[in-house]
């Protein structure tokens, strides 16, 4: 089946849109975490939504949650890794599967200032964003773990499962009573390796060899989601009806720039949405 | 005293804006009904809000204008009918009163398509926005009052008291037994006049001679209100950031184009305050 649209972030933009085009009967796969926002959820106080007096982020993430089950909205419980443009549609990669859908929204939160030294150049040759996907190829090895996403703790446990031995860095405080772990004593700064990544070096300086690399963030820095889309700085560059350089590929919220703001992710989401139905409605005829 | 914004509207837009100005203890003077929106207040059901469940437009407009006063923020009543631009700061003239602001933020709501034929060329010659302004000048003079803003109908009454003949068009219903008030039997078409507005046409071509005419809508097309201000279409044309061709004035909500929705005007109005700050930040080095 080709879905209508597939939204990729469970942010306010993720679900500004997904409400509307919900109510325009639309089909959609919706991806991101049933947590909705991690981030809106771990805010203290927000002041300045209208029509939500002060509130906790907590107690508006809970809103947002609740009101997307009301209005029947399904969330797809999966990493979106990879997207291409096939021309009249999109593929989408998620854990290992494929999508396909007629338009897409970005709404994948702050993108990733930079990535790794040697990041880019490796992926795919060693270095992977997703466990559930790549595990598998690392039966017995050295791996390393980086993960600033304590929603994906469960991709650390299955590593120590399969890793001979599995070096760790978390920002949330990750322990483990396994033999085979060892907690990094800082974060990851660079790769290392031609053909294939062999080695991490420490902020310090420390290197240490591996077999492979897991990198886990919330987001995924666009231009590796969407290779070829264009840019502005680190975030994603949209027009006015918030299309990307891909007909028929939008984007909303935090990745497209500042303000870093829940109304401001709402918006976008609005607007990008009334752009897929217009998009839809000219593919129809 | 020059305020820091002038916000010119009390739709989402300008609330969105008006709350983090607020936040940031900007002097804010801000521009518009007690009612807040008109249209959100109007409107049967909204299920495409984040954070707001399925909910009738005047709840919405009720939780607006609640959140509103808890924030401190302070409405002035008064229609803002021109803008000038000063070099470092703006010149807004409400209901014959000026008011000086570093930066000034339109959400004035969806623009008049087009005006009268004749409007624009009249204006200020026989053709007024305002009677609590002009009012006085057609004491016992005959007069028409063409009126589509319900809030406005003190207006009708004030200009019933002056004149000597007063012709009515409202589509809210409006009703009188003053002997000097006649209701015209449809919209004011056309106006006509060389040096000055000496009849009014009706659609049926029914021609009536008066002395002056009061248009009195929701909102003031924007090029009538800010001479200058650049548009793509009946919209006022804006960047990413909601500024508008003055640097200085920003824009956000119906005013800059579709979607006509809650949502997008938010998240307008949240980058527009931003844009703004921004900009006071950099002013005051």
């Amino acid at each position: 089946m080709i879905y209508d649209v597939a939204i990729v972030g469970t942010g306010p933009a993720g679900l500004s849109a997904a409400l509307t085009l919900k109510l325009h009967n639309k089909e959609i796969i919706w991806f991101g975490s049933t947590l909705l926002s991690d981030k809106v959820g771990k805010s203290e106080k927000i002041a300045n939504y209208p029509g939500v007096p002060m509130t906790s982020g907590a107690d508006l993430n809970k809103a947002f949650s609740d009101q997307a089950k009301e209005m029947g909205l399904e969330l797809t419980d999966k990493k979106v890794t990879n997207i291409a443009d096939l021309g009249d549609h999109f593929m989408l990669l998620a854990d290992n599967e494929t999508f396909e859908a007629r338009t897409v929204l970005l709404s994948t939160g702050i993108p990733q200032a930079k990535g790794m030294e040697n990041e880019d150049r490796l992926l795919g040759m060693g270095v992977s964003y997703c466990a559930t996907c790549d595990g598998f190829l690392y039966k017995d090895k050295t791996v390393a773990v980086y993960c600033t996403d304590e929603r994906m703790d469960h991709d650390i446990k299955y590593l120590e499962e399969i890793a001979s031995k599995l070096y760790v860095y978390t920002n949330f405080g990750y322990t483990s009573d396994a033999d085979n772990v060892e907690m990094l004593t800082g974060p990851i700064k660079k790769l290392d390796g031609t053909m294939k990544c062999d080695s991490i070096e420490l902020a310090d300086g420390t290197k240490i060899d591996v077999d492979g690399v897991f990198i886990l963030r919330p987001a995924i820095a666009p231009s590796t989601l969407f290779t070829g889309l264009e840019l502005d700085g680190a975030h994603i560059k949209v027009d006015r009806n918030q299309e990307t350089n891909y007909k028929g590929c939008y984007a909303a919220g935090d990745c497209t720039g500042r303000p870093y703001q829940i109304a401001k992710a709402v918006g976008e989401g609005n607007v990008a949405a009334h752009a897929i139905l217009e998009r839809l409605s000219e593919q129809a005829k």
